[in-house]
């Protein structure tokens, strides 16, 4: 196999999947791009801004003779997608994604491409936008990113190699680690911290005088929420998905703010500057790496 | 009394009551500023930087004939100052401070200012910087920001009128409320968000992998616990000023997080949906009010 696309299809053509094509097209390792999606503005939106060269409303019909298919829809519509592209994939056409959770989405590929298993690659980049649809993808939105790939105990080393040499000719470094690790590292340090603040952000909106209180936030308030306007639909998605992982870590925070409360309830402070401390030290450390 | 002040003293010199005498300097409103401190190299800096005109280590001595007392320091150390100058203020000094929970602090002026009491101000500039010391200052810190002042009923109408005037003069906006209102409207939007960002740290790094956690960190994360890289001494005072207002708010967190911790056991979709709903269309109507 080469290293360059003859046809590269998009399931979904918005701010990840069209990113990856633009960096991909500029690199000159892409001939065509066809993108699917439900949007025709953004279809037509998509081809104006040369995201994509051909655009579609079906599948099944796009992926045929495709080298590669990358799904960029949220997770909740890979499976119907990959059922019905399943019985017009070339045998060595690889199915890659940038879904962020991976234990759910390895689970559809093996349910519902069990022919193809050899040719998927599961991945993840981390790179994100508060921008969506086809008008945010830039050229750019990889470069100096990660990109994690979790591939299936099946998935070949060439089709491996393949997915991991065109995330690194989009600018980003690439990471391999198992799915369930993923999401294990992600629940830590993306969606659990979407979550408290969802629930920090409800725990003042039951005050009393909360109108009061947002009116005296300042701007520790501001960064600590910002990820608390995160989108709904997208965040019940993710946090479904990877509940197990989820749990296990908001259950760690309660019993951190509970032994937080006990702290402060009997007046330790010297266990308390140790508490604070700590934190701090590990926040300033991981800071300065950045 | 007019409002122009011949003699500021400010016992602490550093960022927050630096800037105020700069503001007020510039404002052609005070003549002379005394700047007390423990730190000779910070009081060289302050009078190079004309933060103040005269540097003294002896609080007692310097708010002789003082026109206005601004208490800049850490909450923790204004009962000693407070009862050192107490025998050496005019009559009619006013005395204020910057600190950053009321309750406490008015108990302090009660306590060690009681022939004063019309003449003590207690107030929050809500204003702050990464920076701290004399060099820190700025002219312009105020200008824009919310002061909040929490008069004692002792209070009398002339020195409020006074101080807010001052406030205005630094370009704040000033509110009024009880000291008891005010600490719990900063426990819920600034002192809370510190503690669940500090034990939210604590958690990942309680967890097995939490330095390969650390090293997959984005920018949710990093805004997030950025307050988290806070003082640790400084959040340990105030945690514990505060702790009435801080312990309830807190318990309100957990039970936000154990209530989403059974949404999410129990699968409830809808529900789920409308919980993050809910906090993301609050932050982001709070967002477009800023």
């Amino acid at each position: 196999m080469s290293r360059s696309i003859s046809k590269l299809v998009l399931l979904g053509t918005g701010l990840i999947s069209g990113s990856f094509a633009l960096a991909l097209k500029r690199a000159r390792l892409v001939s065509e791009v066809v993108g699917v999606g439900r949007n025709p503005a953004n279809l037509a939106r998509a081809i104006e801004l040369r995201v994509i060269d051909v655009a579609s409303h079906d599948a099944a019909e796009a992926v045929k003779d495709a080298d590669l298919v990358f799904l960029g829809t949220p997770v909740g519509q890979m499976s119907e997608l990959m059922m019905q592209i399943a019985p017009h994939l070339s045998p060595t056409c690889i199915v890659t994604d940038g879904g962020s959770t991976k234990q759910d989405v390895c689970a559809l590929y093996r349910q519902c491409l069990p022919n193809q298993l050899a040719y998927c690659v599961p991945g993840h980049p981390i790179a994100g936008s508060d921008l969506s649809g086809a008008s945010a993808a830039t050229y750019g939105l990889y470069e100096g990113r990660r990109t994690v790939l979790t591939p299936l105990a099946e998935t070949s080393a060439e089709a491996l190699a393949m997915v991991r040499a065109l995330w690194q000719a989009c600018g980003a470094t690439v990471y391999e680690m198992d799915a369930k690790t993923h999401d294990g590292v992600f629940a830590a340090v993306s969606h659990v911290p979407h979550l408290v603040s969802f629930a920090y952000m409800n725990a003042v909106l039951g005050k009393d005088n909360s109108g009061q209180c947002l009116d005296f936030a300042g701007t520790g308030f501001r960064d600590f929420t910002r990820i608390a306007g995160s989108h709904p639909e997208m965040w019940r998605d993710i946090t479904l998905a990877n509940r197990e992982a989820i749990l296990s870590d908001l259950r760690a925070n309660v019993a951190q703010l509970q032994g937080l409360i006990s702290l402060i309830e009997t007046g330790q402070s010297a266990e308390l500057t140790e508490y604070i401390n700590q934190a701090s030290q590990a926040r300033s450390s991981w800071g300065k790496k950045r």
